[in-house]
């Protein structure tokens, strides 16, 4: 069996699944794939070959190959269900995954690298129209997930289980803190990120710990 | 069993789901929200505390209440599993939320309400410039999903049966017309967009068929 993740360092998307692969105890071989050498690796015909949208992450399993962090986890837990990361009854695996498209389409997509040199060239917003145009989305969709902890939230952020809610919430965080979003308002967010990190499935998957950290 | 869905006839995140509910004929009442009257009913108290993340669509089965379209679709799926819209076999199953996720996290966001009233606001984008940026992010998105299509469409979107990637499908394309997007360069799009809309759980779904229509 084997398990390649084309993904790269800083990618919160890549980030999300190499957490949901080590949460699992899974073997697997990462191959980089830069965001920006050569107008972006992920643009090259080979590697569109594989996953035709173009993106990091993708996961290769075996000859199957699939993107799009959302479709990777739900792939790795019917293909590996131990340690699941969606909860098997309806009402618990739909609050889980409305947490995660809260950050996976309501977040993450305005303050990816392509929209933000989107607005730089459209209409030349420099660094700090950047990064304020980041922490505006990062800020705004914290608000909601802080509500939908108050509500679900214990150790982690559905109870004291993991969930694809912790894989998706840590690296969101991450990025909150590299555009110097104000995390104080964000208590719950803040105790799971705490718990989080410490656990040594997180720390491995993390940028700074990525063959191709620069 | 009482099934409500609050929905925005423009909406093209409630529009998937009112296809996917037709789908699966059930039957079902529409709450309109409205996103621009009062500021947004979304943003009103009494629709957060329903749906923590103040957006449209909500599902409200029996108690039960779950907001995001994907989170959404995968919950019928499982309380109602006839006409089963995202396959059961885990490969299949990927590929269709990878094309769904290829709109719902990679075009869909770009081109919503709050992201062009954002540009105008930070960045004085004209009338002309947020359709230029909706059109730019559509077409794009439109060139991955089309090479995904090359593999697996036949008359739908995946062979011959209908999944959720034409409950998403759909939806964008009616944005892209509104956009004006050049559909010439995608012929599997445009084809399986032929085929669905003759059906009438496509044609209940549509924007201009719906109570709050304006």
């Amino acid at each position: 069996m084997s398990l390649i993740l084309y993904s790269y360092f800083r990618s919160s998307s890549s980030y999300r699944v190499r957490i949901a692969l080590n949460l699992k105890g899974l073997e697997y071989e990462i191959k980089p794939v830069h965001l920006m050498k050569s107008g972006g690796e992920q643009n090259m015909p080979e590697y569109k070959n594989l996953n035709p949208l173009g993106e990091v992450p993708c996961l290769v399993h075996d000859e199957m190959a699939v993107g799009q962090s959302m479709a990777i986890i739900e792939y790795l837990d019917r293909i590996f269900p131990e340690k699941r990361l969606f909860p098997v009854a309806a009402a618990e695996g739909a609050h889980v995954r409305h947490f995660c498209e809260g950050i996976n389409s309501g977040i993450q997509p305005f303050q990816n690298l392509k929209v933000l040199q989107k607005i730089e060239k459209d209409f030349g917003a420099t660094q700090e129209m950047k990064s304020s145009w980041a922490k505006h989305w990062i800020t705004e969709g914290f608000k909601g997930l802080e509500r939908l902890l108050e509500k679900h939230s214990r150790k982690y952020s559905f109870g004291d289980e993991l969930t694809a809610a912790d894989c998706f919430l840590i690296p969101q965080v991450f990025s909150a803190k590299r555009f110097n979003v104000d995390m104080i308002p964000f208590k719950k967010i803040q105790s799971v990120y705490n718990h989080c990190t410490k656990l040594p499935e997180f720390v491995k998957a993390s940028p700074e710990n990525q063959v191709d950290f620069e």
